[in-house]
């Protein structure tokens, strides 16, 4: 054993030789997670000193000032050669001592007409307002890739399951269509979210507004936001974009872990209906033959973070008092989090699903299994006449003959099945076999290849407008 | 001890005395709580129905059939004599079959081209809408309430805290309208779900869509949805509306939580800020004293419940491959509970906000602690010419002298006040008042008393409209 | 559309026709789920009374009256004719009234020296300790079933899965072995929470203990209680009991999911590993071929209800101020809802386990594809001296080559092998086979037979202790 | 606005310049979050080369090759020289890259009989196991500190509250023994944890043991490991033990929460309880008066993440199949959060508890408010003969006579006091007093001081040995 688990009396020295007051520096700082704000708090500090000068709060050399200093600041930022100091806590104070140093006094009235509280809020917002656009293109490159491999295969018939057993033939293309739901809605509720984003905190200052003559609407509209946040104690307590925004990428990976179930499931030996390309693959360390879908995997494995977030975060802001509380620092990492396992989920599986090798020969061979047309047996007859409920158990009496016998519906003879029902003719066949089964569902929303490609066609027209 | 406690054995077969396949069929079943969702599974059958004979699926005869028994299941529910089994396993079965007694065979074709996985999702969908509905409703009850609320006390002043510090003084008509500005995004994510719930899934039947010629657009009308579900599998396995739902639950739970902690903390003695009316509130089993304010920590506890029900539902999909699994069986109980929880406490906070009695001195005396006009102090000081940072410095200095000889800043002497700048002239005492202070915050989102009376206004016009 | 959507002011009032104070008292009372924990409340109360007669602070007169009451309440409640009163809002009060009503003033002398708030919390305790040895023992008996399986087929050999990729040959009685260890790890997670449990808050009174002359060893050593909660405060506040409890039944509910999930795919007709006995599945109200696996999906499904619960006591918990706060009264749903569903769960799946049949031939093709014993040629080149990184790399070049000509390893000529590597001799085709290689794997906790019969006999004789 | 949000087009290509392979490999590798297992990792492997080399499965030389390589790569890191590379994936490979750079055959050599899974499983055990001793420790030294604070404080007399009302008088030191009894559940369960933490996994290859004839009892002596894990496709695939630890955290969390709610709002200025010391608190941006208990209030944010982390893991877990699934990658990062942050907030807790500055006067004042010595009256009624209901009613009475009068119960005069009750006679004002309240509390548990003081002694006993 070695040293470092002989002597618990060390290990706890060695462990904890920080002294504590550097501890509570660095369990209250920010800045080394919170400087990715970086870019947006100078934006908002630039709109900020824009209004100040326009309202003869600050004069135009001031402002001017503070532009110039911006700039170097961001210059540094970009060059890598800013130094994030630790005792100034976070991302804001950094800058503008930064901004002191460069431009002087001008740095110093920067602040004046706003407080942390109002600029780290407005600050976040921007940034989950950036995030949702990426992550809106990204749902839609997403599904734009899905359409293709949805068009390549509007005919190929794989068995459609309920229950993990055969329910109905389908096509792969319908299947793939679901997904393609599915993100769209995601689309959807990122860009419902946005508008509750998309609000101007900034001029609550530290809960109450201030005395200078600010004009909120002017700092509104040159950051692009849609409105003010109408009440000062509001605008610095409220998280709920951050929890909303989450909730949303939540179901964002609910959907991917579905799709990873999937096709990780598919790509088992047993089933073999597709394959992944390689680089979406690893190896084993022990056994020499394996193809692992680790993407897939991970994706689904990374569904509980983002839900874990999701309850960081109503965890965080239950019971909370108003106005500001320092528990409300914690609101970054959880959301940080989610935007990056998001984004990165999405990029790599828009690129996935090109890399995605289906075996149609594995499909039909599945789809033959397990009486995938009793229902259209079932519809069949119902047609003739017989009320649903008694198509349906003369269905259930055929299924368990076949069973017996060890033969599809399909290969049943015609006096064979007529002892299951006398409405029974020849035209029977026709609607047994996969073929017909799939295309007799036309409908919207069905899932008959001339479906499949109109539906196919809708969401394109969608994503070109 | 006592007997039940003492013997394990019979303890064991006494609970356990239930044979398995019964217990398997209680396991299973979920009629006895999705027997709430009767009468929409009748107009969503009343619309099928109709539907299948415009189409000539089934007869005029039948259709009027059906509704006949529909009719006559209706008043059966609302007398409460219709018998719920078990045996029968759910809500759709329970009618199905009763039906079926009623009227016959037409009863054995109202399932013709529909499964209980559409139809489910259809009730549920239909439920979902109508409880949002009503929260919409009870929303803006309880944001109607906390308006007059805020109106009475648009000139009361109170100390606004940060980090439960005093840090300027607000009115409690402006702390009011904060809760007004939460409760009013929950309507517009209720709203904005209301979307997403509004299409529908009938005509998916179990996955793939049917073989009858049937008009889903028809059906949707005639239920008042916007859209149809685009494509089958996602509609029987669509659970999303539910989960998004159960968010926007616990969003407004939060915001109740919030609340709720403030008005226990306010009525606790040490604050005394306001009163809550008797019939809120329990005394104790044995502290004859006690009046304890029951309904707004009960409300702060249902919070946990909440969040436990988006938990679960989000557990629930994690994963599940497509299409319909048993598992979503499991959607209903989180659903229902979210329902009555937020129904209940939105009912409950909306008479509740007008048994709160404010104590005005209460609040005055408070906001007179904690030196809350000190950065009005700092704001005077940067309109003389002083760079903020350099009057913040001035005024920590003033306060710490004050915090010496245990009087306010306006107690201070001119003289002594110049001590820490000389900007300061005799009128820096109208700034130092909590009137002047509030005044002062006269802008969009501010404190000032005429920002909350323009504040009211504009939300009143909103629920107006 | 019918009649309940048409008009949204009638639903309104239909719905909220129940009068506020109504509500509150609904809102606010507990007898409707509490009365579950009467026969608990019962027991406390007559350890109660036992030791304030013991010590003198009651007569033995009164102590006979209340036992005589107590008695008589039991029986009602047996017998289904106790009436629970909503106006007495919870089980205390309800038997306490009948008590007085029954035997007088002793009955008002009964609640002498305690609280509501220790009363509660002692029910509580008493009803969880009860759970738990139910649990533990529907626990042992799972595992018993799980043992009879894995003894059954401790020489069936099917494919091992890692990534559901083909890994290593195992058996089948072995893969049940895992899981007999983790419901394993659940009976002592369970013990482990019983003795934190079991530790009486009575006498804690409302939170600060009471100045009658109390016994709280004797009340404890009569209700069996290892030991008394030493801080009165601490006492009826805590509530990591029922947290305990319910993260340890999260962890049964993550066990099921995993098993349940297996039981799922090795249905999936693809798989065709087991089968489950028709009680616990069904059919389709619309295919009427399905057999679906009904009970394993629900029970995956149940995971999110209790993971549910537990995240609502934890949240319930947060930040609340010592000592007793009414939020404390939703402990009871989350908890009751988890003993419930892990109750139910365990006897069914324990029930579930002796009706599964093993279709070892599907297993063993299975076991098959996919080159499941190429660990083993690579540790064959690893004895003949080969470093292990080099022979895994040697193996996957056969592997390769294998793929290409659609073979399995031991299918390729001891020519075509050495190939490969020079080491290779005819005693290779031994380690090749599926019982060579489950055979070889002799260690504790490893595959072969010989491990399996072993470790069935380990918890054999655990069990029977 | 600025550049970086005008174009989203050049927005989207900065910062997805990224090329999709590098990108899979980044969300596939571990190595950048794992590299804090590297000394459990050589620890792991030193104990796996010793077992391996006496049991003649490697030779002794390779053995001495393996422990001269792996210390060289133990300096290279503590050192910071040691180079991790992404394309090494995990820690685990960069490791036994090196190794095999510096000597050879011997590293190829050493991955013999085992897996990268048991490996992982191996290591994070280790890991955990360390943070539970550390965890362990901090907790006892905050009991300490508690313990000593209570020492001080065993006289101080404070109001008692259940719902944030005044309730019963307590004492500041039996206030403080609510906590040390908290956090001392806290040390047992992560106790009870370490035993399931504390059995070797290693042995179970990749899921169903080696062909090696390895020694397993004797790698887990030589590690401390009480055990080994008795199946090999368990071992692999269990990570109960992360979330029982986690779960562990997040009562600890909680607990931290419920202090921290407590601290906050005595420091608020209308209670005035309790200072705490300026280096655990900080300012504001803009008002110059404010001092904030940062620390504390950040702690109760931080609960939501160890909530969160916890959540993360059960969602991970649920519904795997057996038996290694790349999903597990993502147990690292949540066990490292919450260990890190129990770790940090401990520690500070340790120190911040001598950093409090308790109030007497402030909080006798606060207990003199709000009748808190009415339940005493009552008991005092009972003791005469009363039965303790009609007692409550009487004392009710006689509060609601104060609460007109504007005084306390011990105010009233003695004729007065008997309107209430002919029972009273002029022994009552002993128990009316705030300190013969406390005092008469004396049980175990109680808050009398002397009970207090038996309590600390009690802990005290506990710790030391």
């Amino acid at each position: 054993m070695t040293a470092q688990f002989s002597n618990k009396g060390e290990a706890w020295s060695a462990r904890f030789s920080e002294p504590v007051s550097d501890l509570v520096k660095r369990y209250t700082a920010s800045v080394f997670f919170d400087n990715r704000l970086a870019m947006v708090d100078i934006a908002g500090s630039l709109a900020h000193a824009e209004m100040l000068a326009a309202q003869g709060i600050i004069s135009v050399l001031d402002r001017a000032d503070i532009e110039r200093g911006m700039a170097q600041i961001k210059s540094e930022i970009e060059a890598g050669s800013f130094e994030w100091l630790l005792d100034l806590e976070d991302v804001h104070l950094n800058i503008e001592k930064r901004l002191t140093e460069l431009v002087g006094d001008a740095g110093k009235r920067l602040h004046t007409g706003r407080s942390r509280n109002d600029q780290v809020a407005t600050d976040i917002r921007l940034y989950v307002r950036s995030a949702i656009d990426d992550i809106v293109l990204l749902l839609q490159s997403l599904r734009g890739a899905l359409l293709d491999l949805a068009e390549q295969h509007a005919d190929t018939i794989m068995p459609g399951f309920t229950h993990m057993q055969v329910a109905q033939p389908i096509t792969f293309g319908h299947h793939m269509l679901a997904y393609v739901e599915m993100f769209g809605r995601d689309v959807e509720r990122m860009q419902d979210a946005r508008k509750r984003v998309n609000r101007l905190p900034l001029g609550a200052a530290a809960l109450a507004g201030t005395t200078f003559p600010i004009d909120r609407l002017r700092v509104a509209k040159t950051l692009g936001f849609d409105d003010v946040c109408h009440n000062s104690l509001d605008a610095v307590s409220d998280r709920d974009f951050a929890i909303e925004f989450c909730a949303a990428g939540a179901l964002v990976m609910m959907h991917v872990s579905r799709m990873s179930e999937e096709l990780v499931i598919w790509m088992s030996p047993r089933v073999g209906f597709i394959d992944i390309a390689d680089r979406f693959c690893t190896g084993s360390s022990i056994m020499p033959q394996k193809k692992n879908p680790d993407v897939p995997e991970l994706a689904r494995g990374k569904t509980g973070r983002v839900y874990g977030d999701l309850m960081s975060l109503l965890t965080l802001m239950k019971g909370q008092p108003l106005a500001y509380n320092k528990d409300n620092q914690e609101d970054k990492e959880p959301l940080f989090d989610t935007v990056d396992t998001v984004v990165d989920t999405l990029r790599i599986f828009a690129d996935m699903a090109g890399a995605i090798t289906v075996k149609p020969e594995a499909m039909r061979a599945a789809a033959l299994q397990g009486y995938a047309t009793a229902t259209d047996l079932a519809d069949y007859l119902v047609k003739k006449g017989l009320p649903f409920r008694d198509a349906h158990e003369a269905v259930a009496r055929a299924v368990r003959a076949c069973d017996d016998a060890k033969c599809d519906l399909s290969e049943m003879s015609l006096e064979r099945l007529r002892d299951f029902s006398p409405l029974v003719a020849d035209d029977v066949f026709a609607v047994l076999t996969l073929g017909g089964s799939v295309a007799a569902r036309d409908h919207v929303g069905g899932t008959a290849p001339r479906q499949v490609r109109e539906a196919i066609a809708r969401v394109r027209a969608q994503l070109a407008s």
